[in-house]
């Protein structure tokens, strides 16, 4: 019988072994006393393990506040498994076991999912992305680079026309990818059903005139049917992308889109930071990223480099990573996701970026980098693709510079954002 | 144009005003620098504002990691306010706008939601509860008392029989209302296919037999098609009530099922911890629940006095007002929903949540104090009877005790969960 795993950095009053103890027996056939029911036999079947606890550190207070109080509070990483026949391959039903009521508990003053580790069972019954890496590269005619990409700014307040304006701009400049802004889905000002149009007109004689089209990840975060009828809306259009905003939407919603769409779905991580940004209490990017995955996400967003968050660099790095490492063992499908680097984005972090993933299978997504370029927008866009130039091909940025103004103009306009 | 209000507390080293303001202009027309698009007249109709900024104490370090450093970091409460015409009537898009990309920004060390008023045009736009309170006690035939419900219990790894077999002993003893476990859902060693049928000819059986049909909230959690089915075949069994795991549905999978099902909705909040347990990350209950009663909530969890988590006794009084208050004001409907008590409960602190709250509109669930009653499960459902007996006599516990055994032998099994 498969299991599924999943690994927590944990504090508590009462020591690690029993609070692990607590939780698995709270997250599968205990509560909070033996009842006649939870016979030997059914707790051998149901019950959850504790497969390891490493003890890390020990502080003197709780760093949440916490209703049992110890002498001290005991600190490290502890791996939990279930039986999948507990909830079987569903996403929906894995998430209430390994993060559901127990953030909660009062044997736990600090609580992080770190990790999931699912059986091969979850590759054959989830969709996956349907586009993935490859499939995006494909759909928008780019190899050998970087994608680079632009959010429409103002990211909110334009109309459909003066979006089709802005894109109209940015095809011409060189674009390979533009998103709706998250806070721009199909609200009144600048409904879907004008700015579908709008835009597609513009990228549909651009491609026609060029031979490859833009990719335009429209934002249809909504009710489900309202979703898979913008969905349709684009497709019909020409569109060649679709935004969702996951944590409005949610497993089950990004899952329904996924089996009715037939195109590649760009994933907002927006409010990521509730469940990042304490070191006390929350889910990690490593652990998170794989639900979506499973869910149908064919692009992540793994914020930036030097971006304007609180996230660190090595942190960003590490999710750009994990959202393209194969999610299954060899013989099973991988999953991979495409990264999205977005946040203050600018020419000046193309080339880190690029290094540290060793690799060109990504979006680079820059919206004031772009916008605020001081040749506008072109001239943005084209100190983007300048810089993925030099790196791929290994030449200095200011080097490069010399002779590639558009990438001189933007050294010196957005310089200090270098990390 | 109506607008949409959010409060929020916040701590920042950059100054609660202008912290404010970069919060107002990430979350609507603004990004990390002024665009030229970002005109005077665009930022006019559709940036957000600082409508309020209450200063409420200064720290010398701050809440959280941050980027930003500060020689002091003040905190407080402001509110901001959007036009409606950057998301419509929209829950989805509304929560990408009041809980997006803001947690995670540099100027902020400390961010919790702590209100949403949403104008009426959402009143128009959303279902909202179907049932509510009173359509669930006329379908439960509960009337002037809680409804007395239970966790099936162990959480998980009964079969379809054994399930139908403890339904039997529950039903028997009086029950109102049974729920599964969020952690039984449709896993394979308890399919819905198998514990419907089981479970519903008891319930039916019983039913025909008294008059009154016990609720059974079946865990339908699960991807949105699945869960139609799911919920269409606890409706042609007689059922009447669902269940679903709103972290694990999300928004717009509650919203899917709310338009497809026409049974109350049983709602989970399980991971809700995640949000509430930190003092300076996340979401109010107050403003976390209004988004789920607008998507179509009939019952929402409230936990319970004295529970098992961490959260105060104030908090979850407070939680089970906010669910049961009217959503807008007069002439529009009130979207009130059912606040369920668990987590811990039994006979002991039935009169003190009854007391707490002024009226019977509530559930109350008890797994341990039903199955682990010194005279088993009649007498654990006849002691939270006689317990809500009490309550709403004005008859003291220990006295009504005295001519109710049950009630006795639950307050010296559970006296020492006496808040």
């Amino acid at each position: 019988m498969s299991r599924l795993f999943a690994e927590y950095e944990i504090e508590s009053p009462v020591g690690l072994e029993r609070a692990a103890q607590v939780i698995a027996g709270e997250q599968s056939c205990g509560t909070f006393m033996r009842l006649t029911g939870e016979t030997d036999d059914l707790r051998s079947r149901a019950g959850a393990k504790v497969e390891r606890v490493i003890e890390e550190s020990v502080r003197d207070r709780p760093s949440l506040p916490c209703r049992k109080q110890g002498a001290s509070y005991a600190r490290g990483r502890i791996l939990l498994s279930w039986p999948l026949a507990n909830m079987g391959p569903s996403l929906t039903n894995t998430l209430a076991t390994v993060a559901g009521n127990l953030f909660e508990l009062a044997e736990i003053s600090a609580l992080r999912l770190l990790d999931v580790t699912f059986p091969g069972e979850f590759a054959r019954a989830c969709p996956g992305p349907a586009f993935g890496i490859k499939g995006t590269q494909e759909l928008a005619g780019v190899e050998g680079r970087p994608m680079i990409g632009t959010i429409v700014k103002p990211s909110v307040g334009l109309s459909a026309e003066e979006t089709a304006a802005l894109v109209r701009e940015l095809c011409e400049g060189g674009i390979d990818f533009i998103k709706d802004d998250e806070l721009q889905a199909n609200g009144p000002h600048c409904p879907l059903a004008e700015r579908v149009p709008a835009v597609m007109a513009v990228i549909n004689d651009h491609a026609a005139r060029m031979g490859r089209k833009v990719m335009y990840a429209f934002n249809i975060t909504d009710e489900v049917d309202e979703m898979k009828r913008n969905a349709d809306m684009v497709l019909a259009a020409g569109g060649t992308c679709l935004m969702v905003s996951l944590h409005s939407v949610g497993l089950a919603g990004l899952g329904a889109i996924r089996r009715h769409a037939e195109l590649p779905l760009h994933c907002h991580r927006n409010g990521w930071g509730l469940f990042q940004r304490s070191p006390d209490i929350g889910i990690s990017y490593r652990a998170w990223q794989k639900f979506w995955r499973l869910a149908g996400a064919d692009h992540l967003h793994v914020n930036g480099l030097a971006n304007k968050f609180s996230e660190t660099d090595a942190s960003v790095i590490d999710s750009a990573r994990a959202v393209s490492a194969p999610l299954f063992c060899e013989g099973l499908p991988g999953f991979e996701a495409m990264p999205v680097f977005s946040s203050g984005q600018t020419a000046v972090q193309v080339e880190l970026t690029y290094k540290a993933l060793g690799t060109t299978d990504f979006i680079y997504c820059a919206g004031g980098g772009i916008m605020g370029h001081p040749e506008g927008v072109s001239g943005g866009v084209e100190s983007l693709r300048q810089a993925a130039e030099a790196a791929v091909a290994g030449i200095p940025l200011h080097d490069h510079a010399r002779d590639h103004p558009a990438l001189a103009a933007a050294l010196s306009a957005f310089g200090d954002r270098l990390p």
